[in-house]
């Protein structure tokens, strides 16, 4: 049988339709680690009210900021900061070339193990752990030696890498997020240099889009080299009232998307959802993620001595954050292996 | 006449190469404000080297990162930076509410227009100037103070706005870069926050992408509204070997394009174009901006008050940089009006 034109015409319109249809009805879920309810929910009704041409929640590409906080909401924090595992490692690996820490705290503590005494040290105790870590070293040797211990290390409790504990489900929102042109920012208490060592390859944020505490630095042509020093003041403690003002500082932006898990997220939260003033409409989001699966990762909130949640959790109502419940809300916690 | 099929296809290419050549051949020039010549010539062959793939000095997208220095690079810098007369300007407008000033040094100097006290009120003058027109005051209102600032005032010989005063074959390069897929930074010893109040407009830079001298910050809720306060403690003067660490701290990589006009820039230049080790075979370009037309614009260098270019006429051909003599290298200065 010989098809005339219009015919063919007409058939390979249908077989269009019949394609666009399945490929409609088969669009894959951006979020499919997050189950069915009122979170997924209300992420999705946000970045699509924000992304669409004509919606009233319409933000112009420039515009659509998103900044994470990083312990506790893009990777686990327990049972203490990733970075200080790192901290305390390399303490023990820089022992030999200081005898002296072996009659001095807190650096005694440290070699002897003993977790309750370096406690008892007390803020200024840790803050020498740091400096003695991650200062006085050029900014190259320290990148190595971050590098080498994410290789290496594991975590205790799970024997995992500690780069694998991140949340599939935070790494599904953060496509989600740049797949609609935002552009995504880690804002997190941790040092600046750490995390760039491994934000792009583990959640896709290249390094100018790290915010961070941050030592001080200098710079110096080293038997000619150009070389960038890690240096021992603190110059932005990147937690708390610190983390609106690392935004400010680095980013020049309000967010108009924010996601913590502790009370040190809060002001972050606050400068990207609380109005300004009454002509103030922008669209905002404000999201924390509450420890609640005991079994699949760890429970803690109002009295937990790392990532506290308590202010929080009582300020999320008035504002309108969405409490994001890793028991219920997330299929699953970690990528696959 | 009936053409058959092949015929129809012979011709519909000869058309489509026709059509492509007179494309080629009338590519618009991408630097039109700049004169044929070595500096126009190296830009270009940097530029297409790098972002063509399989090219030995093929350099990926994520690392195309351009630094450029502002005051003198970007827009002029005479006779004084015009940041200062911004400063000149607020402590005039705030006099009012300080009676104190006209008795007290430097303000005093200011309000007289007595510029010689002024400049013998020194280096701590000079600060106290800077911190009372850019502290103390919330980001937002010192942003409308900037904006309002740039709308009215006039440089005092040219009578041109000020963000009339930018370099149009600049303003090109910017372009030209951003068009290979470069990410353009500002780095200036000029105050980020005032920088980013006209990048975006004057530049394409978004204020993410400027790095500048910065002053510290608090954040509070001041009457229920989220606040960012200026403050007077200088956290980074964004100049000399500050450039590289203001790099470091922001960007976190190390530029493969750096343009300055000073001995303020050589860090930066260095820091971008030095080699690290005898491995190290990354392409770099390194450019100095040489003030060298008295009748356009204005000439200076080894002895200059401002923008002083010493170490660097000399430093540049050791390191291979590219001076870009201003009256022979561009055809214009200013944009048209």
């Amino acid at each position: 049988m010989k098809l005339r034109f219009p015919t063919l015409l007409t058939i390979a319109l249908a077989c269009l339709t019949a394609v666009a249809s399945a490929q409609s009805s088969s669009t894959p879920d951006p979020l499919p680690s997050w189950n069915a309810g009122a979170s997924k929910k209300a992420i999705i009704t946000f970045v699509e009210g924000v992304s669409k041409a004509g919606s009233p929640n319409f933000v112009p590409v420039e515009e659509r900021v998103a900044t994470f906080d990083n312990d506790g909401t893009l990777w686990a924090e327990q049972p203490m900061y990733f970075q200080l595992f790192f901290a305390l490692d390399r303490i023990r690996e820089l022992a030999p070339s200081h005898p002296e820490w072996k009659d001095t705290e807190p650096y005694r503590s440290v070699l002897d193990g003993d977790m309750k005494a370096l406690a008892a040290s007390g803020e200024e105790g840790l803050m020498k752990i740091v400096l003695a870590s991650h200062a006085g070293i050029s900014a190259e040797a320290y990148k190595e030696s971050v590098r080498d211990w994410l290789k290496t290390a594991r975590h205790p409790t799970t024997k995992k890498p500690f780069a694998q504990m991140v949340y599939q489900p935070m790494l599904e929102l953060l496509n989600y997020l740049r797949a609609h042109d935002f552009k995504t920012y880690i804002v997190s208490g941790g040092g600046v240099d750490f995390m760039r060592v491994f934000t792009k390859q583990v959640y896709g944020i290249p390094p100018e889009q790290v915010v961070g505490s941050t030592l001080d630095a200098k710079f110096e042509l080293v038997a000619g080299v150009p070389t960038i020093i890690k240096e021992g003041k603190l110059l932005l403690n990147d937690d708390k009232a610190g983390k609106p003002v690392g935004i400010y500082r680095h980013i020049g932006r309000r967010p108009v998307f924010a996601a913590g898990n502790s009370d040190g997220d809060i002001q972050m939260l606050e400068y990207t959802t609380v109005p300004r003033n009454s002509k103030d409409k922008r669209p905002n989001f404000g999201m924390l993620v509450h420890h609640t699966d005991a079994e699949r990762e760890w429970a803690y909130d109002r009295k937990s001595h790392i990532g506290q949640l308590n202010k929080g959790l009582d300020d999320a109502r008035a504002r309108g954050w969405v409490i994001v419940d890793m028991k219920d809300d997330w299929s699953r916690i970690y990528p696959p292996e």
